[in-house]
This record gives C-alpha cells, structure tokens and sequence, in this order.
C-alpha cells in the first residue's frame, strides 16, 4: 500500500464531503479495489489541479450520465458536486444536455437519481 | 420546419465557430436529422443558458468521451469547447478523469482525437 | 415553451394510450427535460409519418433493448407498442432476434420486462 | 457441424440477397463463428416466423444502430433489409426515432452509413 | 427443438452446478429464448473444449462486467465460475484488471455481486 | 512522478513483450495519462500477482470484446496475450464465447482484429 497517496485520496473525498458508503462496503470484500479508488481514482486524478473539484464533478457526472448503468456512482457524485459548488440547477441542465448525446433514456435515468439525492439533502437540512 | 428554432441553433452554431461538415454532409442524406441537430439540439438545448456555452461542450465532451464510439462528434466539439474557452490542458485532463469511470481505453481514444484537433488548429495558426 | 409541439405530443401520447408515470414524475423534478420529451420526443419524432405507430414502437424497444439500461421506458414502450398492435409474442421475437445482436442478457431482461408488463394487462384485463 | 442447420441459414442468407463479404472472411479465420452465425444466426433465430423478413431486419437494424460500434453489420443489415422491403425512407425514420432514445451520434453514424449503401446501390443500378 | 443440442446444454448446466433460476422464469413466458441458451449458449458454446470450463467462465465474468448492465448473468456464473475451479480471489482479481478498461464503476458494481453470491454461498455452507 | 511504480509498469510491459505505440504516442499529447498507464494500470494492476500473466490478458481481451469500441488496445493485448502464453485458438474460442454474451458484432470485430494480428506476426516469423 501507498500511504501516501491513500492518505491524499482520503484527504480530498473528505474535502468533497463525500457521503457515499461505496468505500467502507467495499473494504469489507475487496479492500485492494477500495485503495486503488482512494489511491489512484481520488489521490491521483481527482486531486489534480488542472480542473477544479467543481469541474471534476460536472466531467465525472456527464460520464455517469452517458455509461447509463452506473447508479451507485452518480449518487455519489451529485453529492459530491452540490458540495463542490455545482447548483442543482447546473445538474439538471447537464443531463437536458446529454439526452441530445446520450439518449433521453440516460438522462431520464440520471435525473431520477437526482431528485432522490436532492430529496434526501433536503430532509437532513443540506441548502444546496 | 421551424425557422425560428432553425435560426436559433444555426445562430448558436455560428457563436461556437462551429468548423464541422456533419450538418452540410447530413443535408444530402437525412435533412430531416440535420433539421432536429439545429432546431433542438442547437435552437432548443445547447442554448439554453443555465450553463455556460463553455460548461455546455465540457458535458458533452465527457458525455461522448463515455460513449466510446462517437469520433466525429468528438472533433466537432474539441473544436467547439476550444471555440467556447475550454483550454487544451482542461480537455485533456477531462479525459484522464474519465479514465477512471469510463476506462482507459475511452480516454485514450479521445486524447488521440485530440491531438487531432489541436494538431490542425496550430496548421490553421489558431492560437488555442 | 412551444404549446403546439407540446400538445401535440401530449395527443400522440394519448393516441398510444401511455400508461407511464415518467411524464408526472419529471415534471416534479425536471419540467424542461418533461416538456422536451412531449415537444420534441413525441411532438416532433414520434408523430412523423414515414413509419407507422406499431413501427416506431417496434424500432424503439429494439433500441432499448441493445442499450441495456433503460428499464423505465422498455416498460412505457412494451405498453405503448401492444396497445399499437404489436403482438405479445412480436415482442419477444423482437427480443429473440435481439439476442444474436446485442447478446442474451440484453435480451433476457428485456424479456423479463416484457413478462411483468404482460402480467399487469392480465391483471386489468387487457386483452393484448 | 449440423449440416440442416447450416443450409437453412444459407438458404435464409440467399433469401435475403445478402451481399456482405464477413462470412466469407469470417471463413478463413474463425470457421466455427462462421459457422454459427449461419446455424444460429440465421438458421435458426432470422429464419423464425413470428416475425416479418422486413421487421426482422428492421429490429437488427434499430438495435444496432443503439450498440452504436458495429459498421460491418450495419452495412450488411441496411443492404438485407432494403431487399426485404424496407424502403430507404423508413431506414432513415428509423435512425431519426432512434435519436431520441440512443442519442444523435449514434443515429448520424447509423444515416451516413446508409449513405454509403445508397450510393453503392445507385452505382450498381439497384432500384430501391 | 433439436433435442440432441438442448441434452447436452442441459449436461453442461448440471456439470458447471448451475444454481440460477433464469432458465425456469424464462421457461414461462419465452420458451423459445430458453431454447436457444440451452441448445446454443450452452450445448454448443459453453460446451466447446478449446477452453476449460473454467476459462469459460473467466470470459464470462470478464465480459459481462464489461457490459455493466447484467447482474443476473453475473450471479449466475460468478456461482459456475466458482463451481469450475475459479477462486473467489481470482474473481475479485479480475475485477480490480477491468477497472482499467471498463471504469471503476463497472468494476465496483461487479465486486458488490460478487460480496452477494460470496454470502449465500457461506450461508449454504459451501466451502469455495 | 512516482519513479518506482512508473519503472515497475515499464518492466512489466517489456515483460509482456509489448509492441504498442500507444504509449509512445501518447507521450507526445497526453504524457499525464501516459504516466498513469505505465504507474496505475501497468505498475499497480497488471503487475498483481493473484492471476498470471496470461490470466490477466485473457480477462482483458474479454473485456475489451464486450466494450465494443476499443480497437486499439485490442490490437495491443492481443499480442500479448500471445506473448503470455495465450494460443491463437483460446483467443478466438473466447470471442466465440462472448458472441453468446456481447453479441456477434462484438465478436466479429474482435475476430478480423486477431486476424490481421495474427498475419502480422506470421509476416515477423512469430511462431504463436
């Protein structure tokens, strides 16, 4: 293991404010997957500053959105960029935007996905 | 037709310095599809101003990024998001993000359409 | 909003007989994703002549089943396409062939899907 | 090799005036997917009744046009299904209603490779 | 039917232990779909002796992540998989490869199946 | 630049006797997503030790036939997967294999891919 990195890749899912559980169920069955997610996907990548967070997330959910089957991950990340400064709004145009590239099913999909994330940030309070 | 919404995404195509034949190509074979990309994926979406003409090539081209097999697409908005003020270092860190959600084969494939791009852009003289 | 287009595709809806909640529950979250789904999805695209209402929807649950992902609407269209004259065992023909194309998970969800909706009509007692 | 197989999906293969060169390239290298593709493929799933020579193409045709990679097929598919009555307006309605549900860079890809088959019909003196 | 092809499916079924109820849900509302996966899927494919029935599945497992969205392909043979000699480690293995090619994404929803399939089979006490 | 991951990456792709450009070309475009090929996907994932080399390549080959639209990593895991000890016959049983689960469209491609791979290591006097 990389320390290092892990300890970058943790370092910046907390700045994200990251909700998602994916990480600690997947340390129960594949904790190697889980550290290349902290060390590679979050250490390496997102932390690079040629984006900022606010972008990384509009890239990550525009993929998501497209992919079309990657539901666990898009909660994930529309959380991550409301904290990272996206509006709702600014999520819901993405996805109008992609039903023209990746079909109206995906961004069907997608929006789904972000009435559920908004819904649940507004029962805990969350302003955005 | 509808030469209001026409108008409009032939307008929004202009604003973006649209350098594609897709449209002109389409004409031949489908005018009805070449009519819809301008009234609705132009007139209607692309205009929308909730996102800015920038953010809107940045989805898209993470969007076609994940798809995988949307090369001319690609082209015409690497050349759009360029247009729009995306810089070259933004486009291509927008795919080394991808790589982690879409993979690296996706990421590869779009970076080389890239340096495609930008290769003739410099013949061009284009400075971005 | 374009109250012509809109209502036209709210008509062609009706024509079809939809029975889905996609348009209801959009609206709540996403009103211009619904309204571009009833203008253009079904005021321009799905109302055009050049294939019959049973083709369209013949030509629309085949392209969801290749996609894989899109449950929500191969549900809509199963209804829409039987209540346009599809056959029940068209549709799982459609997805028969289907399997040589876009391999047999595609098609035995699709066909699952299929068996959920022919179950709800026998239970309202539709006859097709 | 189940030789009443084989020669039904041969059988079904002339039927269709099917002009594609991949089996025959198919032959030299992978003789045993060649051979599925006629046993199965064709002789036992595109000769079945339920469906229509033309709908069976115009499903293969629409889910293809939705996996959005396969080029090869898709030339073969547009040649099999002009000959099995679709005509070339329905071909090009079918990738407009596919638009919508599989995004336009698919359903682009889909209509300049139906140019192509046009035009290469046209060359040959091919009516339709 | 071709009962020869449709046997030696079935053997092959009882060899690799299947456990998935695909076959019989199918058997109700698409005969003709359980048909072919028992004669070619499984009497002719998965029967072949180029690969060992454990390679098979290795392919299986690989592919199907890759499309992303077949869970019930991939419970029902992470469970042959394991039946054919695969170590629970070599699945979370190949994961943790095709996070690379097809995304983390793909990779984690395959990972958390597999957690699944690991826990019924504990909980019947099957030792791999 | 992680210096020790970066040369365990090359080591293991000169291991796997690697004929690829991409690497090189990417180089010129993209030297970011270059360094996390060699470091991420060569230097941490490839180089794990729970599959064997040709393990390894055989999962990837299966999930690149299943994603459809990746041609040139193909071309190159191909040939090492060759190299790992992979046989020309397992390489194309396992595309035969996944035309039961991706489709033959994804078969067939990855099949002319092995082929003209194959041609260009009989014409370098490569023996497998």
């Amino acid at each position: 293991m990389d320390q290092a990195r892990y300890d970058k890749g943790m370092k910046r899912l907390q700045q994200m404010n990251n909700m998602s559980t994916i990480g600690s169920r997947l340390m129960e069955i594949s904790p190697e997957l889980n550290r290349y997610i902290k060390e590679f996907a979050f250490g390496d990548v997102h932390s690079r500053e040629g984006l900022s967070p606010r972008d990384h997330e509009l890239v990550i959910i525009s993929g998501l959105c497209a992919l079309g089957f990657a539901a666990e991950e898009m909660r994930s990340h529309i959380n991550m960029g409301l904290n990272a400064g996206l509006t709702r709004q600014e999520i819901l145009e993405t996805f109008i935007q992609l039903a023209v590239y990746a079909g109206f099913p995906a961004a069907v999909n997608a929006t789904f996905i972000a009435k559920e994330i908004f819904d649940a940030r507004d029962a805990k309070g969350i302003k955005n």
